[in-house]
């Protein structure tokens, strides 16, 4: 076999990852794909993550059902934008693929939103899956950030702890384009449950300073107008 | 109950949509949703469309195995921007709601392309899987036009029928931003397969007008890729 650069193809998540020069051992699940899925050797190097913003190269020192490894350079990153995404409910069992995409899209911070059209049904259970989904999207995508993702909350009490600077957008048929100026510093927006804000709620947002942006002329899914959101900031760099 | 202003929150879809006054006998599946799903009652109206532009006012006559129902009023609406996405193999089974979502983000026409690292595996009831999944999405988005679906082709065969005026992209980590100005007639663009395409099929593209543009600074799969871009152009009116 030829030399790899990196021995897997996507990023290895170790929130404990030390400083240079420092052992490091992989969790059990990461252990598995290292060993198992990318059959790393022994001396071979991997990219891994803190999903913190630092990046380190990883040389394999011991393989099995730990895999152990030496920390020899980090680069830490920091995030160009932040941005925080507010969720209603989507309709059926969409909520999986919107927190995947949404990861794999980049967004540093994921709020589902409760509304008075849209309440979560969000036990443990799913929040631990979301995050299991959070943390494949960064691996997949070679992200050095991961999603943070709160548990389900009342829309007002989601918007108080928002910077007060950030550009605040509500996704809305009739509103503007969504236009990321380069002098953005941070983003905020708020997607509806699929049952639609109240205009109460809408109301409630404009006095917030959400300002109305539209997605396009197609009605969309709470889903995918999230993930449209996404692929917009993401595009915006 | 109070009147209703549509009897279905969804259009619903008849490519045979006749002339104002004409009558129209609904598909079997299409009643069902009619009369069942939406429990429409006799001489309530519903929007209606037939895929191809045409969004008509209609008014049930019959309920029953096959609804019918009266055309009342038709309004004609024109694609304000034809776009073609021309998208490789993603992984596993992912083209399900790939298809769906960029029907439902209003993309005109999708063409499955074979690439040298990637062949699709589409035979007929693939195929027409897809087609129910436009239609669905066209209905649930309240769209007048339905997603045209390509079989799957060659790359290079693709590329032939495009117009020559058209905006030509190719999705890369290392393009330019990919900004839609307001005089852009039509769009096209390429998202490689999963793994990628290679510097052959890169150079050729070029050769034909097409220009790298960044979806942003993620590694995103060939899915997520493609309903990027779409997300883009729908904002983009």
């Amino acid at each position: 076999m030829p030399s790899r650069a990196s021995a897997a193809p996507a990023y290895v998540y170790a929130p404990e990852l030390g400083a240079e020069g420092s052992e490091l051992t992989l969790s059990e699940s990461e252990s598995h794909y290292v060993a198992h899925v990318c059959r790393a050797r022994l001396d071979e190097t991997l990219d891994c993550t803190d999903g913190q913003g630092r990046v380190a190269t990883l040389r394999v020192t011991t393989l099995g059902r730990a895999v152990r490894g030496r920390v020899e350079r980090v680069v830490s990153h920091e995030r160009r934008r932040p941005a925080w995404l507010l969720c209603g409910t989507p309709e059926g069992k969409r909520d999986d693929w919107m927190v995947e995409k949404l990861a794999e899209l980049g967004v540093g911070h994921w709020t589902p939103v409760t509304c008075e059209r849209g309440d979560w049904d969000a036990g443990p259970r799913v929040r631990e899956r979301w995050e299991r989904l959070a943390i494949a999207a960064l691996r997949q995508s070679r992200s050095a950030f991961r999603m943070a993702i709160d548990s389900p909350i009342p829309l007002r009490d989601a918007v108080a702890p928002l910077p007060r600077d950030s550009v605040r957008w509500l996704a809305e048929p009739a509103g503007e384009p969504p236009i990321v100026s380069g002098e953005v510093r941070s983003l905020a927006a708020v997607i509806g449950p699929a049952g639609g804000l109240t205009d109460a709620e809408r109301e409630w947002l404009g006095g917030e300073g959400f300002q109305a942006v539209s997605l396009g002329a197609s009605r969309l899914r709470a889903e995918t107008a999230a993930v449209a959101m996404a692929s917009i900031w993401c595009a915006a760099g």
